[in-house]
């Protein structure tokens, strides 16, 4: 399969770009369509590498707006881990299927997933025709250590089968949810058979405080003492994290993908301390969290969000700079992310084409229009691999993928009035 | 001219709304259209009241992306003042039709303008079909005040020409801009003949240790003593308010409007003292500050950082809802900022359709799904005094208003390479 656009502007001047077998074929001023190409006629549009959502709990689409304005620990033990308790594959696969339709949307071509049924999720991403790395899911609080070990593993046998376009990985929910045995273990499975490993770490205070009354010494710390900070370790939030803890992450070439929007709705209490971050040469990314906690997974959102706090809490306009954020969304600093390097022929075929006329883009300089004045309304298509999943904003099958989705929620007993009133026009 | 709507989802049922000669006739579940009627199917869409804009500077849209990352001072005086003396009204008229492009597609129908070239707003205001009061802006740290003073009667005089859909009001720019003698000259102006007043009001923390340097109190008490502090008066901003001036503000009736992200943006050090001002009674509104600094005009995003900073200062999640947060952004709280009633057989006919079936509203309950999840993307229709400006996300004319606006921008020099590239296909 081919496929060629032509007139996109890129970096001031008209190109075209070809893609075969997945892989960016052709780029530049000069390249014309092929006989057999899929056209996209690119006038009035700009090439812009894809964004990267490092972290998202994606089914949880199907709990947007439950129990929102409330804590962390209450809006988990309250709200999220009772109907969790009832999910279903089909309602992890329907509720990936929506996430993948807003990613798809706004721009998003790749994301790193932590959530039950993990085989659904990797079924659901790879119909949509994204790329993901899908964790198993591992939370041993309850002392079944045994059942939950061999769940991950049979987890990890299942995603095996996934398209080349998923990578399976192992996700230890917490420090505070799993024991130190099992998270040794994880250590050795992910080591032994090279898998990543995503994590929550440092998002509360008191996750801090509990860490260190436990086992004497700060999170970060203890991870690395169990054997979990590594060059393929991706730490979720890291608010809390404190400069010797930021430098040995760094050292152990460890990402930490901030999730602003989430961690200012739940009001953990402090913002990600990206300045020091990057003074110690952390890798960072960009997440969403989950959309029960954003509760959207329109990541120009979060890039805003995350140049506002830290410009804010820095005291500093400068603080953090539009490229900079562009560059950090895109997952260009953090390659474990798994972004492409670059534009490049040769390099898979995944990219957006922007709509030029939106007044957002149109003033101003990329990348300051992209980060401070464009939502993902700006995306007009979407291609991964070399396959257009979005054009001009239409995404195929999006109607059916919203009438599921509100099917399963209903299922689990979340109807809320909106949908139930339109469940006929939706279907 | 009337017009009906059937069909729409409003507050759990599907209902009809007539509108007649600019005002609701009817709203119902059994309103039918009448012969005559301009029609509109609301089957798919979600009838909610409009946003309020309560402080911009609309033209800036022009100057969108142009010194980004720098600090107020700098920003204002290396980039903005510049370019602001070779304004022209023509740049002013483009400018705010650009801008109401912008606001009408996002759902905004009202919004409180302070720029240059008053009357060329207003202009651009009646042309788009928006409501605004749109104000004679005064400055005279030049020791000018005579003209100003002249300059602005005569702005006075030019906006009594504008339609109804449109208030004049004074925007004397700041206390540290603006001389005592001419804020006492503006008070007595404004009490004479009924003005409302606008005024940027302790955005930084300068300015209030320059005012307790120069006039022996903070700025809230200053502009008291002057005669400014009044139920016509809108303070924008407000970030460094004491709760002595939040008490006398609240006494006075006056109205905060807090633009949260161009403060973060900015990094004026502080926000808004919301929970103090709210349990003092003050009246708030809700603004984005001119697209220079913010650079959008989607208060949907505006909404979302006023409930996430707010929690975040806060340190807790439930410091403001959901419900809450959507009453100041529809202008609710501040019934100065010139909001309908709401949605009632009589009050004016301005109101938005919303997409049901996107993601962001079909899932959770309203408001939550309008302020955590959706962006201005949601809006399928906006409807002012009975007119529609926008339906299905067309606005009639928008190439026009695009091009142009992108001609003077070109014509002060602010040429972006990207609207350069592009300027014959936009036009």
């Amino acid at each position: 399969m081919s496929l060629a656009v032509t007139g996109a502007l890129y970096q001031g001047e008209r190109v075209g770009l070809r893609a075969d077998n997945g892989l960016i074929a052709e780029l530049g001023p000069d390249v014309s369509p092929q006989p057999g190409d899929y056209l996209i006629d690119g006038a009035g549009t700009i090439l812009v590498p894809p964004l990267i959502n490092g972290h998202t709990h994606a089914a949880m689409t199907l709990f947007r707006g439950y129990g929102d304005d409330l804590p962390l620990m209450r809006w988990l033990e309250e709200k999220v881990w009772p109907i969790e308790r009832k999910l279903e594959p089909a309602d992890v696969y329907w509720g990936t299927r929506l996430a993948c339709l807003e990613m798809i949307r706004s721009g998003t071509v790749r994301f790193w997933d932590m959530y039950w049924h993990a085989p659904a999720a990797a079924r659901a991403v790879g119909d949509a025709g994204m790329r993901a790395t899908v964790a198993a899911p591992l939370i041993d609080v309850d002392g079944r250590s045994e059942q939950m070990r061999e769940a991950a593993l049979r987890t990890l046998d299942e995603l095996s089968d996934a398209p080349d376009r998923i990578d399976a990985g192992l996700a230890p929910h917490a420090i505070y949810t799993v024991s130190e045995a099992s998270l040794r273990w994880i250590a050795e499975v992910a080591a032994e058979r090279g898998f990543p490993v995503q994590i929550h770490l440092s998002e509360t205070e008191q996750e801090v405080i509990d860490c260190v009354a436990a086992h004497g010494e700060r999170p970060a710390l203890y991870l690395d003492r169990v054997g979990l900070l590594s060059p393929r370790t991706v730490l979720a939030h890291g608010v809390w994290l404190d400069d010797d803890e930021l430098e040995l992450i760094a050292e152990r070439g460890a990402v930490v993908v901030t999730n602003p929007v989430a961690n200012l709705k739940l009001a953990v209490g402090a913002v990600f301390p990206y300045p020091r971050a990057r003074a110690a040469g952390v890798q960072v990314g960009l997440g969403t969290d989950g959309p029960g906690s954003n509760n959207s997974l329109d990541l120009f959102a979060d890039m805003k969000a995350l140049a506002l706090i830290q410009k804010h809490t820095a005291n500093d306009a400068a603080a953090i700079g539009a490229a900079e954020t562009w560059e950090i969304a895109t997952g260009r600093r953090a390659p474990l992310l798994g972004a492409a390097d670059g534009l490049e022929v040769g390099q898979p075929a995944d990219f957006l084409l922007l709509r030029a006329g939106a007044p957002e883009l149109s003033f101003g300089e990329l990348p300051a229009a992209l980060v401070y004045a464009a939502s993902g309304a700006v995306v007009h298509s979407t291609v991964v691999a070399g396959r257009v999943l979005m054009r001009d904003g239409e995404i195929e099958g999006a109607g059916e993928v919203l009438a599921r989705a509100l099917e399963r929620a209903r299922g689990l007993g979340l109807a809320p009035p909106l949908a139930s009133a339109y469940a006929d026009e939706l279907a």
